[in-house]
């Protein structure tokens, strides 16, 4: 684990940086907004063979959502620390955070941000390969999700909702469903939701309110409309559920996880494990 | 600035606990779920003469968050903590954060969490003390807060709304006003919000879906009581605010911040300077 300070993008000419506070390495300043309010953005990327995996997809929505909340961002630095960082990792995770970095007043981010970037890694959660191949029993959570446009799509680092979904879903379920509070489904809470119709047609719920914007569900869409089985970004609503024929959850350390089981109904889990092994081929998740 | 881990309340007869990471004084470990996720939560307490001001109802509010939020807590210890921080601030603040500490399966937390208490200082912000005297130009944010039941109340530690409303906001405002998506009033980024209407009845927003139950609004609305003007909480539309005698934010910072200006429209602010001064008077504000 170690840790860098990434300069402003926008701030590349200036001939004096502030100085910052040195932090050890695993530390983080208590005073970074990362830390005080949330006030940053990461991503979670599976390791194999030294290498990250969709990195570029990564690294693009990571600075698509720095565009979105105002912080800069030196793009090539943060994809030099993330590949150092995996230098020795054969099976494991990396995890990139971007904080504002400190100062400003209170809420107000200073006028000149020195973000902060984290990257860590950690091993590779081995409970992870059943579900795949066998699929996972999953239920609705009773948290959900606050709709605001203004933050939907983005992998920041304010997470509560999530935490109270997975606090209170039962050990039983390895990942639980999220509906807003119009109850449209969204999304699961470290996952995205695809449906399989009987129709054949692939569906995955619109995010434009809420939810995160999966790097395996932008891959999985990108699949489909190459097979040419175009996928149907829309509201999704909680009885659609129960009528498909297949549902699974994408992430990118799960790749896909088949839904066996949901509100007592028995799902096939054909289409999402074949999702999985193509997945698997062009290098997008993991094959352990 | 300091930290310390605080135990688990439940868990204070373990004899045996797990070994926590050691990390140097005014840092947080890059693991800590408060820096991953935001979970936890935090109190800005004013201090006067080493006296952190309503103290007992900043640890009320903690220990219901933590209630809620199902992290433990020993408010005692807590209370040990912010009081020796305070000792040699004649004039500052206070802030501490209580997170969930390390540990569990992604954002599942822990079982037995062992949260993180981390208690930090700073000097007293002079920039208050014309806006308590003269008042404010103040307007809408355009950021509107979204509705979440489960953490309404809470002051929490995904303040990512906030943060996106003070970037948004013309630096002329001090502070903005902030409504929830159906343009009902809720309170300002880092303050809550009283309408005096021309009957002379006090109103404040309700929070059952979202803001910020702050402790000067507690104070105001008891103080209101024991003089017999009752405070009605209750959905407030925009409108209302311009048919308002006066209008004022209220913080543990900044006391009472009158509204001098809105929308285009002159307030008095004689009601919000005397609760100023009455909130003076009981040392429940800073009388600097």
């Amino acid at each position: 684990m170690f840790m860098n300070s990434a300069p402003a993008k926008k701030h590349l000419t200036r001939s004096i940086e502030k100085p910052r506070d040195i932090v050890p390495s695993g530390t983080v300043s208590a005073t970074d907004r990362g830390f005080l309010y949330g006030d940053g953005l990461f991503e979670t990327i599976a390791v194999q063979s030294n290498c990250p995996l969709l990195l570029d997809l990564h690294l693009n929505r990571l600075a698509d959502g720095c565009e979105r909340l105002d912080i800069p961002i030196d793009v090539t630095k943060a994809r030099k620390a993330v590949l150092k960082a995996c230098t020795d990792v054969e099976l494991g995770v990396v995890r990139v955070s971007l904080t504002r970095g400190q100062g400003g007043e209170g809420y107000r981010p200073p006028v000149n941000a020195h973000p902060n970037l984290i990257v860590s890694t950690r091993p590779w959660p081995n409970r992870f390969t059943a579900n795949q191949e066998q699929g996972i029993e999953t239920g609705l959570s009773d948290v959900q999700l606050s709709c605001q446009p203004l933050l939907a799509g983005l992998k920041h680092m304010n997470r509560l909702e999530q935490v109270m979904a997975r606090l209170h879903s039962p050990k039983a379920w390895p990942e639980v469903i999220m509906t807003n509070a119009s109850r449209e489904v969204i999304e699961g809470s470290f996952s995205n939701i695809f449906l399989l119709d009987p129709k054949g047609e692939l569906i995955t719920p619109d995010l434009s309110s809420c939810g995160v914007s999966g790097v395996i569900r932008k891959t999985v869409i990108n699949l489909a409309n190459d097979e040419r089985r175009p996928v149907v970004v829309r509201n999704v609503r909680i009885s659609e559920l129960l009528s498909a024929t297949e549902l699974f959850f994408t992430n990118s350390l799960i790749g896909v996880w088949p839904i066996r089981k949901f509100e007592g109904k028995i799902f096939a889990v054909n289409f999402a494990r074949e999702m999985h092994a193509k997945l698997q081929s062009i290098s997008a998740v993991i094959d352990a």
